[in-house]
């Protein structure tokens, strides 16, 4: 039916659900059950949601329900005060490391921290998270978990994550070697004038882990909590997917919206058949 | 009293009135006022004061307070659905060398537009920002104002300016030769891990022409209208100021707070002198 080489790519197999878009609505059970009703080919669980219900049993309703884990969320808040809260961090990251082994997930996504609370040393935080970074990376070799640095919007970048584009987080990758690599959202990386070259640098290394869409509304209400739902906003997220893609990129688009104003208030079911059918025009 | 060679840097002689500090409070008088009564060293107008005071009028009257000005705000919007709107605003740029001329201004600040309406082209819109800035480049160097190309946070991105780096700015700088160069604010640029060896590029090609100063506050909350008060937030001011002396800026910091819930409600008096305080810890 398909000419040799080809692979149906529907938009629902091409869709993998981060449990965030459903925050408020489903625990990470009802969200393995809504991926398989809804025909989608992947899930990525917050940690919160995936404790809740049990790393074994999650494992297994998760390879039950026959979904690719495309993440898991979230690794990283290395920058702390004092070295006790960066001790502290590490050992939690190993924790998290342990838990994306458990349920196979391709990568352990990091949202690496903001400016510790007093410090405006920007520099001092960008070398505790690439200290974090080193610290953690032998545990995670060790357990088959590749660690994927997700650079956030820069207006995130005192109180959540100072790693702030694509290039900053390849730099990271390059002295540490094999085991690391970047998670693309379109969220965060949209605006920036370098991120295509930084895209086909992060496939010519190897690094391109995971790819996430939802959009960029005008006007945002919110800085944090007021995504878009695709095709809703003003990110050109097809030309995105076919960068990741001529970059080596297969995995399935991973829908990811902080939604309070809006998605996290509808039906469930409406969200994920809204976003499969959203997907369609985000496929190359 | 001093040394030779030293200057007197008073914080107040060291700090110039952006009128949107006190854009609800204060008209262009009342600001011009204002600054020579806490002996401010600068002012930089907006347009809809200016136009109220009337070009003329607002020349002689900042004139005789003895005030530099740093900069006229604000020239740019280029990015427009179609050719009429895009000529209007080169039109409209042009007006405003014309009034930036006769107040003798150390340069026409641009802020350049963001995507226009139903847009997703980010990189037309860019095009159409360096067409623009071509397009009146002629007129400024006939006028003797500079172009200051300001390159806004990335959150403003989609509605407001599609230049979000400094990098960026002065690769748009290069090609177009003399007479055009950024304003650094640091409000929008603290965050980006290249803006230090930027600075320096921007001195070495003498593109520095103004310098802006306010503060990042944790949690922000209201992305256009909640800047803080010098050393109410997370940027290192005095890293800046030291930077762009580095780098051969010599003119004052120049104050520009948008904040509409806290500083637009205070009394206007009260808010320079606060700046004037704060201003001491801002310089090197």
């Amino acid at each position: 039916m398909f000419p040799p080489g080809t692979t149906v790519r529907s938009p629902a197999a091409m869709l993998s659900l981060n449990t965030a878009t459903l925050r408020p609505q489903w625990s990470l059970a009802e969200c393995i059950d809504g991926c398989e009703r809804h025909g989608l080919g992947g899930i990525s669980p917050w940690r919160d949601k995936l404790q809740e219900l049990g790393v074994a049993e999650a494992a297994r309703r998760i390879a039950d329900a026959g979904l690719a884990v495309t993440g898991l969320c979230r690794g990283g808040l290395f920058t702390a005060a004092d070295a006790a809260g960066r001790a502290a961090a590490i050992d939690d990251n190993r924790r998290a490391i342990d838990e994306a082994a458990a349920i196979r997930a391709a990568c352990l996504v990091l949202v690496c921290g903001g400016l510790a609370p007093g410090s405006r040393d920007l520099t001092g935080a960008r070398q505790q998270v690439a200290d974090g970074i080193a610290a953690i990376l032998p545990h995670a070799r060790a357990a088959g978990v590749p660690l994927a640095i997700e650079p956030l919007h820069p207006v995130y970048c005192a109180d959540r994550c100072c790693i702030n584009t694509l290039d900053q987080a390849l730099d990271l990758c390059d002295p540490l070697g094999e085991g690391v690599g970047v998670a693309v959202d379109v969220y965060h990386v949209w605006w920036d004038p370098a991120v295509r070259p930084a895209i086909a640098r992060a496939g010519t290394t190897g690094r391109l882990l995971a790819f996430h869409v939802c959009d960029w509304l005008v006007p945002t209400r919110d800085p944090l909590l007021d995504r878009g739902m695709m095709g809703d906003g003003v990110i050109d997220i097809l030309g995105f997917r076919r960068a990741v893609e001529a970059a080596g990129f297969q995995g399935p688009n991973e829908v990811e919206i902080f939604s309070e104003l809006n998605w996290w208030k509808r039906d469930p079911d409406e969200v994920l058949q809204v976003a499969v059918e959203r997907n369609a025009a985000c496929l190359g």
